[in-house]
């Protein structure tokens, strides 16, 4: 069987970081090819830090950039989160490389109607960002709907958000592209908040592996996990394992086995006072009872196993070294 | 002390008949008047079924009939669930009195803006119903904001619905008479579905014994949980212990210490295409550090401790014969 | 034929100000009751301002206090276009008398439910203000929407705004109100912003006539209507004929030949981004034809007759002296 | 000077055949390309339509296909009133030709972002469909929003619609492709349903003329035309002049002395329950006193001459034969 192709749309910031480096150095896949989009930070920032990541991670990966703005939403972005640089201020170098002059959305539209050579199969999709390129990508080419074989994203909460108190950020800061994407026939795989949180944790005994290593990504790796263990802490008021959502959902879609999932409706709410940008999960317990309930429409990620999920993760930064 | 007083408002099926069978016993409370609203079922049958209700008790309480439609939305009925009668068709007799002529409103505002002679204090409010009446007598007298000291619900859920994949029954019926309320400045207790259900449970052991006793009360008492754990198995398709939610709000109401509570910020989303009636609750993890968070106004159930309710609940009837 | 009984809803401001003038001197009618709610100013200036007006009309006509809030809304006013006593500071004394201690939506509930005696029909409603006390007894007393035999409002636009560009104030004010009361089965007429502007005309001449006469009433309407002739100058650059808009509605009410009308659909928008508050009249040509169309719900004034409108106001205000 | 390059943007079915005849015909402009995108009738015949007119008119012009649905309404189609083919069945064969491979919006993209070689400038564009290929090409290119000239379209209603009592077809079929170009900075000339339907007539002197002419565009026009003179005079019941929007705006477009404009601001409601799809002008008498109002966005057609219309529409069909 050959390696899994991916295609990897993200808005770097640090936690897109964490899982770019998890991606071009694992051995589970192929990464054909990355696209920006605006999100986290501004776009002009997630293209130099994708193009950061690619350099640092010594992969020869074409970079390119796609919407910088939300689909109708007013952009929204967390770079208080991420540094000064978008990606905790460790020091990486600017770039040497610039990104491909091809559109990201004219390049999702090509990779994804075009046939591969067998035994290739058509690349996996995985989203760490809002989804404003995958929906712009399915408004001008409707048969994308038909030849996209699976989206995993990091999206959504299962029962709340974390930028309002309904909506987490991916989802709140284009929800109408997200509608778009959820209300399509592409097989979908939400990582959601929740899931993330309580199973796909990182703590001091695994930081601690990789700062002893001593090749590069390791130490890229371990610089921004030890930053977002202090930032956790000091705004816990307390250490508490960190639980990075995007490396989290890249390991998932790398390496199924490490999640549960359940089939459920979800709706994506673009109206609501409150609740604009809410993945509505359909979790009612007698719901193939009720009449307005509308069948499943994505794989509901509901467990992670905590320990495969650091094996996975230590064995993508330390093996071969 | 004196005994506490309550006005209870609800929309009698078999879930309020539990409950106000077992206020109507409780020596914890004085039932001062029962305020009618259609709900479950029409508000001709929710009189009736109150008036029942009052007579089986031997309980000289009286009962007021108030809205029979929401204040803006369609109404809903939830009667399949409730039998032919609206009380489980066990065979409880037509009552014999008639409601007040007061209306539910009007009896709500003279029993809330007169001073009680001590040592007795204004009553505690117990709603187990849509909101529309509680909602109108606020808007036909904004002082009741000052003047209720307090109520308890049974309204929405967590992290979401029954009637819809967002939305409770009573809350979803009157979105808009919810908003009023939970936008009001009276303290008020929230009993949600998930507690109820996860810890609220009565099952053969205690339906048992409530069946082995003799006096009318458990009688009834003891068809109508019969009734539900039969509706449950038949529903779930496996046995399973039932949780009425009105009856476990009652005994919150009645026994606080019940309850594990925590204060938070509830807003209820009246115009969500989704999401329409859903109580949606700030659990964000950092939500002290959000800019958008709004301070806590409802004291939310997290936990009832089922030892104490089957307890509390059996005592009740039980008791004194 | 027995003199028509009416009662008037009102947020008493200028406007109001002189419809009450004109309709407690009208022979065409006689004033039952005066029904306050907030609006253009703060409910108890409106009190204030009513009860001013009915004494300096040397009227005995009871005056009761609302609404002060609207149902949902934020509650907004138009004090700036009233004046610092909300009645354009012209010298009205203080009121020596006092509202009613009935509550205007009881009052409404029963002076509408009680049967009149022959040969007295039941009174005429006309509003003048958002429609929070119209909509509270409607709530609290369905029976009403059979017994309210037909309600004439100043309310909203048939092409747009003054509020907003699509609300005008008092819909935009209230606009579940005015949904209450649009859905209802109440025989209605609009008098709405576009007929009165074009049609409903007092200029230099009109008021000329009402200040050289020297009655109590005239001399507060001439004072009423040349603030305004002045204030509109201010606004406009230049000079223009007044059209005050309750004046319009309430002379439409009590002398209906005045208006020429279409039956037509009229829903309230109370979602919209931009339009919340819009009265949205089907105008469409082929109406008739479409699928979606709505039955007439409402009488629309389309005209008003000028020269018609001038000599009743002239004959209430000029006659007898 | 030359001539002027234009751009049109359709859903060809018999109104906006009517205006590719005109525009291909007339000496006023050099039409570049024609975009076609789902609207009055699915995106297959609107392409084939199209190139039937191209044909008819033997002009060799690039016709483009684009989006077949709207960005997230769901789609409607108005066939009934198009005929059976879409060209009102008056026997136009089938086109010889086929659409360009490349997309309509990429198409746009390019267009408008290449600088024309001196003396030309960018083409003006006209938009006689649903928004949805405009929007597209704007949200995957956002620099248009620079290069854009200028957008004439045939959008919206002044105070209502056709299709619902609120909104027009083109902006109804897709209301968030609206909300984006009326939110966009391009300059923009809104021809819209009142003043088209008052000054924009033609009857049968003005069909009867071009019936009496032997050329084939003048065959083609005229069947058009009588078709619709038939078909309004059975929906009126009386024989009445046509106004067909899309070649009033057409011909707006390409001799602008033809019509009045005023510049306002028109917001495009997008959530409103009955106002969805509605152009808001703002039109209040005074607007720039208002705290809330925004500054003009559009330059709203408020007349067209008659007389000149009808001068400018003969003389394309009647020239040089």
């Amino acid at each position: 069987m050959p390696t899994m192709n991916v295609i990897i749309d993200c808005d770097t910031g640090v936690d897109d970081a964490l899982a770019l480096l998890f991606a071009l150095r694992s051995s589970a896949c192929n990464v054909l090819g990355i696209t920006c989009v605006g999100g986290n930070i501004p776009l002009a920032k997630v293209t130099r830090n994708t193009l950061a990541m690619v350099e640092h991670a010594r992969r020869d990966v074409p970079v390119y950039q796609g919407a910088a703005r939300p689909l109708l939403a007013a952009p929204i972005t967390a770079e208080y989160a991420h540094g000064n640089d978008g990606l905790g201020d460790i020091g990486f170098p600017e770039p040497q490389g610039a990104p491909a002059t091809e559109h990201a959305v004219d390049y999702l539209i090509r990779a994804f109607m075009e046939t591969p050579e067998p035994p290739h199969a058509p690349p996996l999709l995985i989203t760490l960002a809002p989804l404003t390129n995958i929906a712009l990508a399915l408004l001008r080419e409707p048969q994308l709907e038909e030849r996209i074989p699976h989206i995993v994203m990091m999206a959504g909460g299962l029962t709340g958000g974390n930028t309002t108190a309904a909506a987490e950020f991916n989802v709140y800061a284009d929800p109408e592209a997200a509608d778009i994407i959820f209300r399509s026939r592409i097989p979908k795989t939400m990582v959601s908040l929740e899931p993330i949180r309580r199973d796909a944790l990182l703590d001091e005994t695994e930081v601690a592996q990789i700062e002893a290593c001593s090749n590069p990504w390791c130490w890229a790796m371990g610089r921004l996990l030890r930053r977002n263990l202090i930032q956790l802490e000091r705004l816990s008021g307390r250490h508490a394992p960190i639980s990075p959502p995007d490396l989290a959902a890249t390991a998932v879609a790398l390496e199924p086995h490490l999640a549960t999932t359940e089939n459920r409706h979800v709706a994506i709410e673009t109206r609501g006072e409150h609740t604009r940008g809410m993945t509505l999960v359909d979790n009612r317990r007698f719901r193939h009872l009720a009449p307005n309930a509308a069948p499943p429409n994505v794989a509901v990620v509901t467990a992670i196993n905590t320990a495969r999920f650091q094996a996975v993760v230590l064995e993508a930064l330390l093996h071969d070294l």
